[in-house]
This record gives structure tokens, sequence and C-alpha cells, in this order.
């Protein structure tokens, strides 16, 4: 990179004409699109077009003639190349935690000789929680085992039927190779699940190429999907026949409309519809995942990170109490930082009265999100400089306070 | 009843004023809101707010700003009175395949010594489907048992633990005596699951005075909530500290946002949650039900009733060759009706030709459903002639194509 100047790295960036598309509320930079992803200025129009058109004037014939019925296959196709799948093998459907239900046990019914499911202390969650459930309610002898990140590998052994991993970490943002931890589970027998929710839109994926067995992750972040967006699945050809959803609904029938006795799986990742999907928060993910259509993740990638270090640099630079909690500035990442601080919780307010929107994350944990489709390099420098400012007023502050 | 003129009929109708709050297509008399309700005509700009001020401006904010993580239970109180229920015992998610496929395996757990899922042949397949799912994949000794309408109350032993049954029949529109059937089930022990979507908003439902144990029911039908609306669900007061969510997932945590290592589940229904709801369908459906606030059900099922009476006896008395597959005028009965025919999918085409929707459910089913909201007696009357003028035709049509 020739300059570090936000002037000049926007002028070279092929990005640079996206963040305009996105609305943005007077006076905020929005780092919190690993949280939820800001409103597209075309989503409104469109929403408006499928409640009054299609609903209103179509009513019940849209579910074919406006394309209701193929909504969560298409939108899939639209998320594969997103994270190098075949649009075949994604499906958007219901929240991450219900996509989970059905993934953890379908895996485990091909695994019935295991009894581990294996995950990463401190992973979201929501993917440790229904790990849980499904291991309470299923019919399994399996067992939870959670490891420290740096023991994962070494935890896989020959009882490992599911290994279930957050591909960016949801506080850290650190990343796993997709690749070779799906290779080291591979060669021990072990299937592998990969939570994408804050890796998609933001860091290069993979999965065909890490051969990786399912995947989900979250519509509401980088996809700018809107408020509890649906989520999508990822099942790998190879496995589309051999599995089965526990969530045997109607709309994962083989022929919904025949209204037969008893349950037959559709072909491919259409088993793992259940009930009716959500058209009009289906219609707002599209609206989002449509930005992406002419997006190459590697590009994209490349600036979310490049965007996160800038902020890095100049925050630690200036701003020497927060502590970093991520991958140093030129590392792998997700596509967000952490920063901790005791009085993370006070700062995030100042920041946010500064116009710096990030979130907390207990107990001591800033995390702020560099959307490479919303965000400019202006806008991130400014946003470093408004924190490392509400840092110099602490600092200011607490001195006046000690000399009193 | 004093008169049969459907202006007469109108003129005193507590409910006149509703229709003209829905969004009707030129020319069309829509008898299908029991598929898809209609579009309220206040939804388009609700939606417009949520999108560019709750989303757009508020961002991450709304969640509590907006109201967006209390949605799930606000909107379960506004539909507690329409089925008898307390506000604190209904809550909106999901679909209604995925309420099942919590529900069933929360009843289950409590009659752990019993074996039998007791449904109906011919129930909406849904149902049939999720209990094959959720038996097949739980820890469970249970299996499914299907017995004909006719035969439910004798089928009931020592080993049925769950009754599973659809309070109006999907296709014939046939109504359980819901309390009747509840005291027989629970005088043998049996929880009793009522499937309300075919009647929410459309019949009287009083789960209190049922002494009802669980049910779930739609949004997108009566409710008027959009195609694919979430879904809702109900957990007795009594059952609600002992019952377990299998689709654990962050959302019906006891404290979400404290990312604690392990599930524990929220107090009361709330722990049905799973993944984060999806707002901007939960708006829609807001928008629909807040139409029934000030609707006193009594009421309304009276009409709904009054106005599937009127029909039916037009149609039969014109129509001869179309076979009542209902309960005949006067009878208690779903907020839909059907008429058998060999044709039935041709005359379903020519009936939506003349204007009047409804649908076709095979082999031979018309249906047409009569929403007290948003339909008039005369609407009901003219569709009733328009589909009394359609069969006309065909006759003429038979008797020529039979002379030459």
């Amino acid at each position: 990179m020739s300059t570090r100047d936000p002037v000049d790295l926007d002028a070279q960036d092929p990005l640079a004409h996206y963040p305009r598309l996105f609305h943005a509320p007077r006076g905020v930079i929005y780092l919190d699109g690993n949280s939820l992803g800001p409103l597209p200025r075309h989503t409104p129009e469109r929403l408006r077009e499928v409640v009054t058109r299609e609903w209103g004037e179509g009513l019940i014939t849209s579910w074919n003639a406006a394309g209701w019925m193929a909504a969560p296959t298409r939108i899939g196709a639209k998320i594969a190349p997103l994270i190098g799948a075949r649009a075949h093998e994604v499906l958007v459907a219901d929240s991450v935690s219900v996509n989970l239900a059905k993934l953890i046990p379908a895996a485990l019914a091909l695994k019935p000789e295991r009894n581990v499911v294996l995950t990463e202390a401190g992973n979201f969650p929501t993917d440790v929680y229904v790990i849980e459930g499904a291991l309470r309610s299923s019919r399994t002898s399996y067992r939870l085992e959670i490891a420290p990140r740096t023991e994962i590998l070494d935890r896989l052994t020959p009882e490992v039927g599911l290994l279930l991993l957050t591909h960016a970490h949801y506080q850290s943002a650190e990343l796993y190779d997709m690749a070779a931890v799906t290779a080291a589970a591979h060669r021990m027998g072990t299937l592998v699940l990969w939570d994408l929710s804050h890796s998609t839109g933001a860091v290069e994926v993979d999965l065909s190429n890490a051969r990786a067995d399912f995947a989900v992750g979250c519509g509401y972040k980088y996809l700018n999907g809107g408020p509890g967006a649906p989520a999508f699945l990822y099942v790998a050809e190879s496995h589309q026949s051999a599995v089965e959803n526990p969530i045997s609904g109607w709309m994962g029938h083989a022929a919904p409309f025949a209204f037969a006795d008893h349950y037959a799986p559709a072909e491919g990742v259409q088993r793992f519809l259940s009930g009716s999907p959500a058209i009009l928060a289906h219609a707002a993910l599209e609206a989002g995942v449509d930005l992406y259509a002419d997006v190459d993740m590697k590009t994209a990638a490349t600036k979310a990170r490049a965007l996160g270090d800038l902020f890095l640099a100049r925050v630690l630079a200036d701003a020497p109490e927060l502590e970093r909690a991520c991958p140093p500035p030129g590392a792998l990442r997700g596509g967000h930082v952490a920063l901790a601080h005791p009085e993370a919780e006070s700062i995030l307010s100042q920041s946010i009265a500064a116009g710096v929107i990030g979130d907390f994350r207990p107990p001591n944990m800033l995390r702020y999100g560099f959307s490479p489709l919303t965000l400019s390099y202006r806008d991130v420098a400014e946003a470093a400089d408004r924190l490392t400012a509400v840092m110099a007023r602490r600092r200011t502050q607490l001195a006046r306070s000690t000399t009193l």
C-alpha cells in the first residue's frame, strides 16, 4: 500500500461507490454492521413493492407468480458465492439457532457410532446452548466437550463425531484456518459444522475448498438484511441425500401441496425448510444480499481488514489505555476489532455520544465492526479520531479529579 | 335473524366498518383469507416506519428503544384475548412447524412413562410430519398413532401422553369441542396440544376455559400478518416452569446478553424463543393483529359463520352439483367452507377468472374462507352469485357438448 492517507485510500478503493448505497443517520459513523447492518437505500422501495403489489394485489397467487416459494433457494444461491459454496448447497431459512437445531442432529445421525460433539470454550453462546438442547432432547448418546481454542486440534479423537466452530470469533475476531481445521477433523473421521455469522460478507470463506460438511450463517450483520433477518444454512452436496431434517415441516416435503399423509423429504438442501418462509423478512434480506452481486469477496475482505487495521493502528497509538483484544494489524481477522478496558461500558456510551456506534460485550470489551460495503476509509479514520478524543477527554478528567 | 338480504345484514353488522380497512384489488372478492389474509391498509406505512425510522435511523439501538426485543411477548399478549389465553401465556415466534418441534418434545418430556402421540387421520400434514420428525430424532420411546376423527376419544388410553389435534380442520372445517375433548384427555392423564391455525380470528377459542395445555397457531391467515408471518405458541401457565425448549437458542436464555457459558431458560413462555425475531415480519403481523384490538371474538365468530352460511345456502341451492364437504349451514364450523367436485381444480380456475378467489385442495376440494373483518355480506352474496354463474355456464357447455 503506497499511502495511509484515508483520502488516497478511498480514491483507490474499488468499492468506494458502495457506502452511498446505504442510509447513514446524520453525524453517525456506524461501526456496528457486525451486529446489525445499516439500511440499504433501495430496501424500503423493494419492501413496498412486495407489500403493496405482491401481497396487496397478487395475494395468494404471489406464492408462485412473485417467486415467494422459491425465495429460500433463490436467496441461498445468491449467498453461495460469498462463502465459496455451490448455488444448490445454500438455503435461507429460520434463524441461526433453529438451523443449528436442524443440522446438529442431522450430522450426529451420520456418525451413530461416535459420542462427542466438540466446540470451543467461549464460542458464541447460542451455538453451545443449541448443542446442549439438541443433546438433551435427541435420540443420541452424544455428550458435549468444550475445549480451549488452542487445544481444539489435540482434542480431535475418534470419539468426536462433530466439531462445531465459529469461523470468526464473535468477540476476539480470531479466525480459524477453515481448510486446515476441516482437514484435520476429516483425518479423524469427524464432521465439521462452521458458524459463519461473523464471517459472511466480511472475510473470505471457501467452504468448497475446505470440503466443509455443514455451515450456518446470519443475514442481519454484513449482509444487511434487516433486524432478525432470516439466516442461512449450507449442506455439502455429498451429504444432501443422506441427512434428515429433524424439524420435518411441510415446506421441506417432497410435495408440500400434495398434502400426503407421511413425510417424504424434498431433494437436496430444500429438505431443510420447515414452515412457510417469512416473505417480508426474506425480501429485505434479498435486497441486502443483492448489493453483493458484483462484489468480489477477496476485494471486500481485503478492504474490511484494511479498515480495521487503520482503526486499530490509530487507536492503539493514540489511546494506549485501550488494550487490543483481537489479532494485531496485518494479521488475519474477522470483520471487527475488539478492545478491552475495565470501563468499556462507559467508554462505549461516550463513543456513541461522539457519533461512533460500536457495541459493548461484558465484562470489558468494546467491539467495532468494519463492513467493506458500508464504510469509507475517511469514515473509519474520523471514527478513530473521535474515539481517541473521547479517551483524551477521559485522561484529562481523570488527571483533574486526581489533582483535586 | 330478521332478514337474509345482504344489504340489511351489512346495515346490522357491528363489524361493517372493518372491510374498508383492507386493500382489495379491483374486481376481486377475496375468499382466501383462510390461506393468506389480505393487506391491511395501514400495514405499508407501519412497515415503512419500522424500516426507515427504527432500522434506518435507530439502527442497533432500536432493539431496546423501539421495542424490538419485546415484540414476541408484546404481540403474543395481543393475540391472547383472541384465543382465551392470558397475556403471559402466548409468544410470537418462528413458524407453526418450528413451534410444534419445540412443544411436542417439551410435552412428551412431561409424560416420560407413556409412549403414544395420538393425532387425527387427515390432520394438516405439517402437524403429522413434525410429530414424525420429533419421534425419529427425540430421546423418547414414543410412537405415533393416527386415528379417524370419530375414534379419537375411544383411542385415548393410559398410554397416550399427548393428543395433538387441529381445532378447525383445514379441509372440512369441522370443529372440535375443545373443552370436551381436552377434559376427556385429561381424565386419561393425557396432555393436549391444539393447532389453532384455522381457528384464530375466525372462531371462538377459549384455551383457559378448556384448560388446554399447549397450542400453536398461524399469523398469516385470519390475523392478516402477511405471507409467511411469524406464528404463535401457547403454554398454559401451569406448565411454564416445568417445560424445556429443545431448541434452546440464546433468545430464550434467562439473560441473552450476559453471554453465559451454559443455557439457563428464561422465565415463563419466553423460554420458547430460539433465535432473533424477524422484526420486519413481526411488525407486519402486529399491524394485522392490532385490527382485532377492539373486536369481540364472539361477534366476529358469529359473523364469520353467518357469512359462510349465506354462501353455502346460496351455492348449494343454485349449484347442487357442488357437494357440501363441511358442516351444514347453522352448524358449528371453522371459518371456511369446503365443496367437493370431481373437476374442482377447473372450477376454481373459472371462479378466480370471475373474480372470486378461493383455493383448491387435492384431489377434489374447493375451499372458500370467510374472514369476519375483511368481508361484507354483500361481498359474499356477490361471490356466491358469481360461483353459481360459473356452474351454470359449465352446465350449459356440458349440455351443448352432449347434444352435438
